[in-house]
């Protein structure tokens, strides 16, 4: 029998444990993450996205602020890229290593992912994503009258930048994973959500915009796209919940699509945090197939339907 | 008949001209490159490797002169990765590119690619390929000491770190690179010589190793590894010469294994410039297949053997 085709979005903060940020920290954090994806593999056919919130800004800090003439920074569509090659080498690595340690071989392989976004998102009129480090006022101002970047305050710590956070509408490499994916491979994709790219009004080229997608969303869209059975959104915790961390905390197990929009209507759900991983989730349920949210230790376990917060069209 | 394969090694100067290092100067330069690999890709299967000195090197100064306790520096391993997935999505994105411009569309990917050394190669003990910015005398000690870099004094410069610069042994992404060509994809891979990695002694796991591999030696392996046809190094000039930039220089057109390897043992090469490239293209010469010198835009005619300098085993 065939196996069954898992797409799963890992959270940035996945590779962070105790707020150890080192490379050496991360890669140790990755080491356990590969093992359980290694094994997982066994049974399912793997394709890990991968949020980059931690690293990306990491980056952007070192870029910015040691920027010269010589050195200049590099723009956040090609962070993102450049995140992507860091965080997909130490999962690779790690997948390919949990399978070493049993005396096995899998191929494995990480794919520099591009994302299309529409240039007449609604996001791009409304830049609400803060990246990168804080400045003062003055400074944040100077710098976006330089390089035309909008500039917030961020609840009294100082001020930021703002990109729009655009919908995904298509992965420029879905074609490419699939063939990956077919030939036995697993594959890391659409880290970060993916570098932002639009197709420019009349050559219809690709070019790379200032923005970030949602890894969610973006890992949806790539479920969606290469006919993944499941879409599996990995968080802290074992379930999403209704009135989550009060004493009326319920937990969530099977949802209907309906049940699921509902709840995320009435505001259960925090934006930025579980309502972006509820909406992916529904969203690929609404195809006929199961969405679900869990964490990662219960990954196994939830594809069985037997943890998690599973969410179906019925 | 079938496509032959080309494996093409790219400087990582390729990017820059005229001393231009903005994201965006790149990306111009990316552009042309990317017409010209997508023309070539119309009669050959195409494997792009590049350098990637100075962007790296770009990257190293800013993770190095901003590290801090909350965002600490990437290791250079690491930063490898970081430079594949920048180089990988500008010359992924300008090969897609120049499809489109023609209302054509090809699969194009970037595999982020370890590449394997030997922890016993004699580079190890003998670091010499400088790397990152320059330090004070005493800074240089510091970090010497601080992080177990080796440092030197760099032609009166100041102080720089020195890596190993071992030799590659294997490809670890090859069969993943193999699949993707197989399907009709150009492939970028092996960017930057590959993320240094060895294999632990006793578990055999893949561990990452600050070191700089020689892209021209990485590319020849990988073309090597996936029975590519052509092995092609890229340089700012038609041909490699004898005597080069004096009255006697003489421009070096075709050459059997034993002239190259004649002229290389004679000093005609400039180590860190010419000689890699002689070297890797004599490797891959020895194989019974054609290892090519030449600049970019006479690679279409020298894989018909019409310019550049051609390396056969005769």
């Amino acid at each position: 029998m065939a196996k069954k085709r898992v797409v799963i979005a890992l959270g940035g903060n996945a590779l962070q444990k105790n707020g150890e940020v080192s490379a050496e920290a991360q890669k140790k954090v990755a080491e356990k993450v590969g093992e359980l994806i290694a094994e997982l593999s066994k049974k399912y056919e793997i394709i890990v996205a991968h949020g980059n919130g931690p690293q990306v800004g990491n980056i952007l800090i070192h870029e910015e602020t040691a920027s010269s003439e010589k050195a200049p920074a590099m723009p956040l569509e090609t962070a993102v890229a450049m995140s992507q090659g860091q965080i997909g080498y130490w999962l690779s690595q790690s997948i390919s290593n949990a399978f070493t340690r049993e005396g096995k071989y899998k191929k494995v392989a990480t794919v520099v992912t591009q994302v299309e976004v529409d240039k007449n998102d609604p996001a791009f009129k409304n830049p609400t994503k803060p990246v990168g480090q804080f400045y003062s006022e003055k400074e944040a101002l100077k710098l976006a009258k330089e390089k035309g970047w909008v500039v917030k305050e961020d609840s009294g710590r100082g001020f930021r930048r703002v990109v729009p956070s655009p919908k995904p509408k298509g992965i420029v490499e879905k074609r490419e994973i699939l063939d990956l994916v077919r030939a036995g491979t697993i594959v890391i994709a659409v880290g970060g959500g993916g570098v932002p790219v639009y197709r420019t009004k009349i050559l219809r080229v690709l070019k790379g915009v200032d923005a970030v997608i949602d890894k969610d969303f973006a890992a949806e869209k790539l479920a969606e796209l290469i006919k993944a059975d499941y879409f599996v959104s990995v968080t802290a915790v074992s379930n999403a919940c209704l009135n989550f961390g009060t004493p009326e905390e319920i937990k969530l197990e099977k949802l209907t699509v309906k049940e699921a929009e509902n709840y995320a209507k009435a505001g259960y759900f925090k934006p930025g945090s579980m309502l972006p991983k509820i909406t992916a989730a529904t969203e690929f349920a609404k195809l006929g197939k199961t969405g679900i949210i869990c964490s990662l230790e219960n990954l196994e376990l939830a594809l069985k339907e037997k943890s998690g917060t599973i969410i179906e069209k019925r």
